[in-house]
C-alpha cells in the first residue's frame, strides 16, 4: 500500500469537482458509474487514474456505494495503492470482507501506519484467533502501542486514546518549551495541547498551543498552564463516559491515566465525534429491533439480522392472540369490539412506546439519574393520565356515535384510559429496571412494553365488555 | 453577573469530590438535596457556598434536577453570580424559564461576554420582538458579531461558526507569525490553526500550530502550510453537512467563506459534536412521536406536546378500524379472524418500522444517495420477501393447528407474507418521498407505514378470508 499522507508544504493536484470547494464533499455520481465501468470492462489502468486522487473518506464511500461483486474487484485491483484511513471510515458491516480482499501482510502494514487508535479499531473486528497472526506481521516498535491499548477493556479510553503525548514539566520556560518541540523527533502527528506533569508523570495541567505561541520565551510554563480545565480520564472509564465529559466540559483534549494518575494517552476531541454519533444511533437502531446499520449489508444477511426481533414481535402478538381467544363467546355476540379493539392496543402502545424512547434517550444521556429517578416515573404517570383521559373521551364519543351504544362507548373509554395510565408507568419501569440490570434498555423496553399494552388493552376491553354488555 | 472565565494561571480551589478526577462528572445527589434544602429554608449564603465552586455545567445540571419552583429560586438568588456558559449547557426546554429569571439586563450582558456561536444559539430562542430588546442593551463591539451571525439562515455554518479568525499572508515567516500572535491584542480566546489567505481574503492554506511551532522562524509560512485538508465551509450551507464533513474529513478545524470565498469565520470540532448529536436525537425521538427532549418540563407541557402524535395514530387506527368494520359478518361467522388479525397488522408494522428506521438514519448520514436509492429499495423488497416466506410458514402452520383449519392457516400465511412484502417497499418509499419532497422523513414516515400495514393487513387477511372461508 502507498500510504497517501499529508505531505507537508506539497500542493497536490486536485481532481477537478472533487476534492475541490464542492459543499458536501458527495462522490459524484458518475463517478461510481465509470468505476463500474471499468471494473466490468476489466480495464485496472482506468480504475487506478480515478481512484488515485480520491480523499480516503472518498474511497470509502466508493465502496459502499459500489454493486457486492465490484467491491471485491476494486478491492484488489488498488490495494497496493489505497490509504490505509479509508478501512476506518468504511461502514463497519464491509470492513471484514475489505480486509479479506486485501490480504494480511497489507493490512498489517496498514495498522502499523495507522494512528494507534485506528489500528485498534479495525482489528477489534478481527476474530481472536488471526488476530495474534496479523499483530506477528507489525516491526515490534509499531505493534507495542496496539498490543498495549488490545489491554485495555473494549469501549474503554485507553482504547480510544492515543498512547503518543506531549508533557513538559512545570518549570520549564516558553522558551524551552518550543526548542523541545522544535528538536524532537518522536512527537505525535497532530496535537492541540501540551500537558504540564509532575514527577511522578501525573498530569498537573494543559499548555493550550495557542497559549505557548502568545506568551514571550522567558514566561515560566507554571504561570499560563490551564488547571481550571484539566481532567484527567481513566484509561478504564467507557467511552461513553468520556463522550459525556467531553460534551459537558466542551473539552478539545484531556489527558487519559492509568490506575496510578500517570499520564498513559490522550483522547481528542474528534475521536469522541464517532462515539457520540455511535451512542445515539445504537440507541435509535436497538429500539426499533434492528441490531445494526445494515443498508450495505446483502439482502440475506440483513433479513436474518432483523428476523431475531420479528421473531419477539410474532411471539408478542400470539400471547395478545391468546388474550382476544379468550373471549371468542364475547366477540361473537358483539363483533363491535373487534372492529374497537385494535385502538385501545395501539393507542396504549404509541403513547407507551414515547415514554419508552424519552426514556431511553435520557439514560443514555444521563439526565436521567438515581436522584431524580422517582420524578420521572410519576410525571410520567401523570402525562398517561392526561393523554388517557383526553383521549377515552374523544375515542369513547366517537365510538358510542359510530355504533350507537353508550354503553359500548364507556367501556371503550374506561379501557383506554387504563391502558394509557399502565403506558405512562410501564413505558418508564422497565428501561429503568432493564438498565438497572444491566441490559441495554433500548433493545428489551420495546417488546416487553407492547407485549404489556397489547395483553392489557386486550384484556380491559374485551374483560369489562363481558362484564358490563353481555 | 460575574463571568467565571479560566483564569490564566490562578490555580482556583476544588470543591471536594466535585471538579476533582471523578470520572462521570456526574452531580452528586446530596449536593441536589442540600440545595433544595437551603432554598427551601430561604438560606441564600448556605446555596451561594455551594454553587459558587461548581463547573459551568454542573450548574445546569443542577437547575435541571431541582423541583421546578426551585429552580426558579436559585436562579433569581444567584443570578449576580452564575457563569453565562452555564445557560448553552441547559437543556432548550428550560432556557426560557431560566432567561427570565434571570432578567433581560443581565441577559444581555451574559450574550455579550460569550463567544458569538453560543450567544447566537441563546438568542434565536428569544420571541423576535424581545429579540431586538436585548441586542439594543448590548454594547456595539459585542453586538455586532451577533448581528452579522443572525443574518445568516438558521441552522446554517455562518450561525455556527466564530467570526474570530486568525489569518496571514503565504509570505510570513514562522518568526512573524510568532510575533505577531504574542504582539495581537484582538486574537480569539482559543484557536487551532491560523488560516493562510491570499491577497482577496480568500483561504489558500491552513498552518496548524503544531506545525508552526515545531519550524525554524525563517521557515517560510507557504512551505509548511497544510493544503490537502484544506476545506472551506460556504456560510449558508446547513449544518447537518458541515457535521458530516468534519466526520468525514476528520476536520479538526475549518475556514468559513462567504459567497465570495472570502473568510469570514471557522468552525472548529467541538463547535460540531453538538450539531451531530442533535441531528441524531432529532430523529430518533421524532420517529417516535416525541417533538423535543421533554424529560424536565412539566407533565401537562409534556403531554401537550405528544398529543398531536397520539392524534395522527388515532386517525390511522379509526381508519383501520373502518376497515375491519366492512367485514364484521365475516368476523362473527369466523371469530378466529378476530383472534389472528392483530398478528398479521403487528408484523406488518414492526417489520416496516425496522426499514423505515434504517432508512431515515441512511439518508441522514448520507448512506442513501440519488445513486443507490433503487438498489436500496430493491434490497429491502427481497428482505421483506425473505422475512414474509419465514413468518408465512411459521404463523400459517402455528394457525392451522391451533384452530384445525388448513386453509385459515393458507389465509393468514398468504395475508402475512404479502403484507411483509409491502411493508419493505413502503419502508423505504415513504421516507424517502418524504425526504424528496422536503419533509422530515423521521415525522412523518412512521405513521404513514403503520396506516398502510394495518390497513393492508386487516383487508388482505379479512378479504381473503370472505372470499376462501365462507
Amino acid at each position: 500500500l502507498a500510504w497517501n499522507n499529508t505531505v507537508i508544504g506539497r500542493k497536490r493536484p486536485r481532481t477537478p469537482g472533487v476534492a475541490s470547494l464542492d459543499a458536501h464533499f458527495e462522490l459524484p455520481r458518475h463517478l461510481v458509474e465509470s468505476v463500474s465501468d471499468a471494473l466490468r470492462a476489466g480495464d485496472t489502468g482506468q480504475v487506478h487514474d480515478i481512484v488515485a486522487p480520491l480523499h480516503f473518506s472518498q474511497i470509502a464511500d466508493l465502496i459502499e456505494r459500489l454493486e457486492p461483486e465490484h467491491r471485491r474487484q476494486l478491492v484488489i485491483a488498488e490495494r497496493d495503492h489505497l490509504p490505509p484511513q479509508f478501512l476506518n471510515e468504511l461502514d463497519r458491516s464491509l470492513r471484514r470482507e475489505v480486509v479479506k480482499a486485501i490480504g494480511r501482510k497489507r493490512f498489517a502494514k496498514a495498522l502499523a501506519e495507522l494512528d494507534t487508535g485506528d489500528a485498534v479499531d479495525l482489528i477489534e473486528d478481527v476474530k481472536r484467533k488471526k488476530r495474534q497472526e496479523v499483530l506477528d506481521l507489525i516491526l515490534a516498535p509499531q505493534r507495542a502501542p496496539i498490543v498495549a491499548a488490545l489491554a485495555y477493556p473494549r469501549d474503554s479510553a485507553g482504547r480510544l486514546m492515543h498512547p503518543e503525548v506531549v508533557a513538559i514539566p512545570t518549570a520549564w520556560s516558553v522558551g524551552a518549551t518550543i526548542d523541545y518541540l522544535r528538536d524532537s523527533d518522536d512527537l505525535p502527528n497532530e496535537f492541540y495541547a501540551i500537558f504540564v506533569v509532575d514527577a511522578q508523570n501525573r498530569p498537573i495541567g494543559a499548555l493550550p498551543l495557542d497559549r505557548v505561541m502568545r506568551a514571550k520565551r522567558p514566561v515560566v510554563v507554571d504561570d499560563i498552564m490551564e488547571v481550571e480545565h484539566l481532567k484527567p480520564i481513566p484509561a478504564k472509564i467507557d467511552q461513553e463516559h468520556v463522550g459525556h465529559l467531553f460534551q459537558d466540559l466542551d473539552l478539545v483534549s484531556a489527558p487519559v491515566v492509568d490506575d496510578d494518575g500517570r499520564l498513559v494517552g490522550t483522547i481528542m476531541v474528534d475521536d469522541i465525534i464517532d462515539v457520540i454519533e455511535e451512542e445515539a444511533e445504537e440507541d435509535f437502531l436497538h429500539l426499533a429491533g434492528v441490531s445494526d446499520s445494515d443498508v450495505f449489508l446483502p439482502a440475506i444477511a440483513t433479513a436474518r439480522q432483523r428476523l431475531r426481533w420479528l421473531v419477539v414481535t410474532l411471539i408478542n402478538t400470539i400471547i395478545a392472540s391468546l388474550v382476544i381467544s379468550q373471549f371468542e363467546a364475547t366477540i361473537q355476540q358483539v363483533v363491535a369490539l373487534a372492529v374497537l379493539m385494535p385502538i385501545v392496543a395501539a393507542m396504549g402502545g404509541n403513547a407507551g412506546m414515547q415514554v419508552v424512547t424519552v426514556t431511553v434517550r435520557a439514560l443514555a444521556t444521563k439526565e436521567i439519574t438515581a436522584g431524580n429517578t422517582l420524578r420521572v416515573v410519576w410525571k410520567e404517570v401523570r402525562v398517561g393520565f392526561i393523554n388517557g383521559i383526553v383521549f377515552a373521551l374523544i375515542m369513547g364519543t366517537l365510538a358510542a356515535l359510530w355504533f350507537g351504544a353508550a354503553l359500548l362507548g364507556c367501556v371503550l373509554a374506561a379501557a383506554m384510559m387504563l391502558n394509557m395510565l399502565w403506558s405512562g408507568i410501564a413505558g418508564t419501569l422497565i428501561p429503568l429496571v432493564v438498565h438497572r440490570l444491566g441490559g441495554d434498555p433500548a433493545i428489551a423496553a420495546g417488546p416487553f412494553l407492547t407485549t404489556t399494552t397489547d395483553v392489557l388493552g386486550f384484556f380491559l376491553f374485551l374483560g369489562l365488555a363481558t362484564v358490563v354488555l353481555i
